[in-house]
């Protein structure tokens, strides 16, 4: 198990591998890598986005708990986020303009490692690097309410829309961790990744049929439970077990 | 004006700048450049997207010939396409696997120059760096067929579904431009910018109000009138007026 992390230290910005309150830079990227040597303390850095996803994918309802009374769908449904989304751990979601209905949705995020193209289920479970926390902010107001837009670019793609972080962990065993949501503290969201409808692997292989996967690529995989509300001042953690709290404060 | 290419010669991918049946090479992108003093025959080189967009929207029912008895949007309706979907000027379109009508789409599309957020008309027409010819290939099955997807990741993501070029314009009027499609020879699709509902920097300014675009971004800004399916063995052009034509065959 590797528990990477992207980070800024002063204005230079490096990948390291997380240890016991310090973080070891490497050259390259996860992917491709030497350490450096150089050891920063955890408090001298800040955390940033632990990759840097060309493009980023998720996954509608995926969680029977989510679905609530609705049938499950026959193949994993997918929706695109732009890059531009991406927030980093610890940095704000912001409520974007003329936004009403803002939730959170906690999720386990996979991260791909090779190119994959019309990959088996096989092949896409050895194509997955590691697996990190993402929050897949969605306005249901744009999604589905009475402000419904044709398609969900805003309601799932406005910046700061996706969160992740903070850092991306390999050699876990995905398809049993814990996945817990946290509003203010209280727990609004928990189950583990054995409930997916689709699992990553599945996931992986689905997408791959019709669109190119690169390293880096990142895939939200559907949120469990019911979700709620945010509004300013609220603070969102996702917490999955073996990769740490990715937190955001919303504005 | 500029034309602005991307090509291959050898192995080596470069910019460069378009005059008669020549290219000249530049140093860096369109966005900041310096010509390097090489020429290079158009024969010997192979072009590319006329650039590396970071992220790709586009708009929906953009012309009344479009929508035909729909009624109109009252603000553009935007959805993505990943980049993985780009296709140069000469390689096909590829029909995917289960894609059973898959259509071409004429659009101007238009690429950013810099980074826009909340822009006001004003401020996204200065930040519109130049146009280009794109294919919005759709596969209307998995649009709102009875193969409807959630969303329309395939339906307009599917690897190839992106031509882009041949050539990155600036300088050009872009309101009143020509579009004319033509399917093995016959034009099939023909209007001038100028009837599209939401122009260029309204679209472009509503767009930066929730998700920041930054140099490079492509807007496919909408296709008139009505399309056809495509079938292996055909051949695609979408020409627009100063700009050039955009060629694919169909596999």
């Amino acid at each position: 198990m590797i528990r990477f992390a992207r980070y800024r230290i002063r204005s230079a910005v490096s990948y390291g591998i997380l240890e016991d309150g310090a973080v070891r830079e490497i050259r390259g990227d996860p992917f491709h890598y030497s350490e450096t040597g150089a050891v920063h303390p955890l408090a001298e850095v800040k955390l940033l986005c632990p990759c840097q996803p060309g493009k980023i994918l998720a996954v509608g309802g995926n969680y029977k708990s989510h679905l609530g009374a609705r049938p499950q769908f026959a193949h994993p449904e997918i929706f695109f986020k732009p890059a531009s989304a991406l927030q980093n751990p610890g940095d704000p979601i912001r409520i974007p303009r003329d936004a009403i209905d803002v939730h959170y949705e906690g999720e386990l995020v996979v991260i791909i490692g090779r190119r994959l193209r019309d990959a088996t289920p096989d092949e896409a479970g050895a194509g997955i690097f590691g697996v990190t926390c993402g929050n897949d902010v969605s306005d249901r107001n744009w999604q589905h309410g009475p402000g419904k837009d044709l398609q969900w670019w805003r309601a799932k793609g406005s910046d700061t829309f996706a969160p992740l972080g903070p850092a991306l962990v390999t050699g876990l065993d995905y398809g049993n961790l814990q996945v817990e949501t946290r509003l203010n503290g209280e727990t609004v969201q928990k189950q583990t990744t054995a409930d997916l409808i689709f699992d990553c692997r599945t996931i992986v292989s689905w997408i791959s049929g019709w669109v190119t996967l690169e390293p880096g690529d990142a895939i939200y995989t559907g949120t469990p439970g019911s979700t709620r509300k945010l509004t300013p001042g609220d603070v969102v953690e996702v917490e999955i077990e073996s990769i740490g709290v990715l937190m955001n404060p919303v504005e």
